[in-house]
């Protein structure tokens, strides 16, 4: 309810400052804060990148679903993406990675076959036949709708299909897992529209008398990972799903959750499935199923399966910090700073350019900028930016994309070799010179990284 | 013909050398050669966990379009993403990523709104409905469609759409552009079967005076970007489209094509599309569309799309050697060798143990593979399969594998700390100190990427 609150005052706001003054009107006031809090979140990402303008859009992400995103949070998912790969990949357990194709033609089975990718054409044409009768009309549509393509709404079913032949690699032995990260699609609760998820999805195959453990591993892992990234790790937690909460076929489950503003929400769930799935998919046949050791037992399935899409929200929501000070002249200055973790940021370092020869200065920029990009630094080049602004708003844009550190190249550059760099954590500047700071900022991520 | 001609012989063979050699007969001998080939790279990538098994399946990958991969073939294609990513966003123009819906509530444009996600339960609804004439019955169906969201064909309207607020991202001035990786989704040519393509979209705003000349430079980037991984760069080519090919709205365009055992296939495709789209799909707008130095004077648009499923294709077909030699008792040899270039091969390097005290052997390996996975190079551990395989079996697996290096650990490196070490392009086996193989491996490595 609260939350259809927030969204309803977003919808008329259209993220202006004066219509949300108007809206607030509309909360409770013990809500007020709250809702000024996910407003500020949300104009921030639109403003700055992470997300398109556009109502609908922006709902989409509030929502902890797919939408559009412009370059930050492009950047900012990928990186995500990329650290819950490497995360899981490089555990050390056995997890390989595939890819499965998002519609299917193979009997659904559970939540699938709701959403199906059905030719316009065709259903047109049949449509369109004058011969036929209403009845029979309705049933040719029914056929078509049968052999149209459906939708996946998890990666689940296509890592169970892929056991069998996933088996042969590991010379039937468990445990192993596959990992997939991919596009699902959910049909809509109500609202007519389905949606887009970005999820990511561990499959572990294990002895069945393990399961439950395995289930306890993964779930530390998950939660560890989650919190390595945390401005405030106490927002991430997990809880055990009650037994009425059940899904079918599981015997146990853990969700894990994030304290947003409005609310929590669920980022991943793990499932301690047992094998009814794995059999049904591969049709009972049980003697393909068998592992090595396996003493006619079938293995049973741990599911671990994470929304990047919320994931992403997230990590914005609790990176968020908002910092008031006040001025000589009683003006209440309010700083507003995403600190995300310096690993999933989506840009490093920003170039830009003091007082000085403007030429050189920009060559001095784009010599740096290529040493950057060479290192896998992500770089943006303010350098090329025309329209004059202070310093103070500079690091006030800054701030608000997140980037870690603001170097400026001036005069003294040229002739001694230094330049200043801003901390977007500490606002320290300080003096370095021009040959080191391509190595302090990898030692600076890479420190992070190993933390 | 002559590629329905290999289809069908796969769709029977099952991929079974006794059925291929009985299919032989239904070419003719010109042909025969070439079917030899494609069945070995095919029957290859099934075998070593590139494609997932099942004539469906490597169907799908045949024709360029995306499938379901094993682990290796997973990487493979995240390799080359990850390359083109690279190779686009750090190329020193200004480039930026975003990431749109695949499906979209937006009036179609173009190829678009062939395919539509329908939900069956709302259809189904609407064809119970006992009340409604078939007339009526048949509106309501269409009207369900048209409401229904319909997938997307290319990337291409997504980034039209991203133009204006990305205008804002470079103060109004031209030229830059946006690149995105994703899933598109492609209506059947008969067969009734929707595909999805694995697309990569780099579409490129500039001033309408200097869009040939883009597209020039576009080509020759991407022609010397496939060119760079290939074994045999001259397999890759590019040519100008005939002035009648030409699609509606563009100027000019451009293929890049891959020559293939069976024929040439287009890999990439380069248009100047000039404005009209840009236009239409902004209905018009001019001043929304207005660059700095605009003088009214809209951009025109250079779209870059390739197909990465059959990207990945063209490389396993360039990359695979067969060498034949004869053995001094008149058996003939033939080693099969993937030669993938090292930054895209999916596994670098292999694990196994020789002879000697196993728990202690298994040790070091372990401690390697960490090593390994912390510098990220991907590796396979070969020692924990149990399976008895001599070592020529085991490098021929790994040939076809693609693996860069075969590490042995044995006696001698629990004595002195060597292993050795076998090369996939040379065969040579080196001796070499534990402390050492990491860093060679790396340097190996990023030489190889910085050619």
């Amino acid at each position: 309810m609260f939350t259809r609150c927030v969204r309803n005052i977003l919808s008329r706001s259209a993220f202006t400052v004066t219509l949300k003054r108007h809206s607030w009107r509309r909360c409770s006031t013990s809500q007020t804060e709250t809702v000024d809090q996910v407003t500020t979140l949300l104009q921030l990402c639109v403003d700055r990148f992470f997300v398109s303008p556009g109502h609908a859009n922006v709902e989409l992400f509030q929502r902890g679903l797919c939408c559009s995103y412009g370059p930050l949070g492009m950047e900012l998912r990928r990186n995500l993406l990329d650290q819950w790969w490497h995360s899981v990949t490089r555990s050390g357990a056995q997890v390989f990675g595939i890819n499965t194709l998002s519609s299917s033609r193979e009997a659904p089975t559970g939540g699938q076959g709701q959403l199906r990718i059905v030719e316009c054409e065709q259903l047109k044409q049949r449509l369109g036949q004058k011969q036929l009768s209403k009845g029979r009309l309705a049933e040719e549509v029914h056929m078509l709708l049968q052999r149209s393509p459906s939708m996946r709404t998890n990666l689940l079913q296509g890592a169970l299909e892929q056991f069998v032949p996933s088996l042969e690699l590991v010379n039937r032995k468990l445990p192993f897992g596959l990992a997939e990260t991919g596009l699902c699609f959910q049909p809509a609760e109500g609202s007519g529209c389905s949606a887009e998820v970005t999820q990511t999805s561990l499959v572990w195959f294990c002895s069945p008398r393990t399961s439950s453990q395995w289930l306890d591993h993964w779930t530390r892992q998950r939660l560890k990972w989650w919190r390595k990234f945390a401005l405030s790790p106490s927002d991430f937690s997990s809880n055990e799903v009650q037994q009425e909460e059940l899904e079918q076929a599981a015997s146990r489950g853990v969700r894990i959750i994030y304290n947003f503003p409005w609310g929590q929400e669920v980022l991943e769930t793990l499932w301690s499935r047992g094998d009814a799935e794995l059999l049904h998919i591969h049709k009972g046949d049980r003697s393909k199923l068998q592992h090595q050791d396996g003493r006619r037992s079938i293995p049973h399935v741990v599911s671990v399966t994470a929304n990047m899409d919320r994931g992403a929200m997230a990590f914005l929501s609790n990176s968020l910090q908002q910092l008031k000070r006040e001025e000589s002249k009683k003006k209440l200055h309010q700083r507003k700073v995403l600190k995300l973790h310096p690993v999933l940021v989506p840009i490093k370092v920003a170039l830009n350019i003091g007082r000085g020869a403007t030429v050189e200065l920009r060559q001095i920029c784009e010599g740096l900028l290529q040493e950057f990009l060479e290192a896998k630094i992500s770089v943006w080049p303010g350098y090329l930016e025309t329209l004059p602004t202070s310093m103070e708003q500079l690091n006030a844009k800054y701030d608000e994309m997140g980037v870690l550190f603001t170097i400026i190249i001036g005069e003294n550059t040229l002739e001694s070799g230094l330049l200043q760099v801003r901390s977007r954590d500490t606002t320290i500047k300080e003096t370095m010179h021009i040959s080191e700071i391509k190595n302090f900022l990898f030692r600076y991520i890479s420190a992070a990284d190993n933390i």
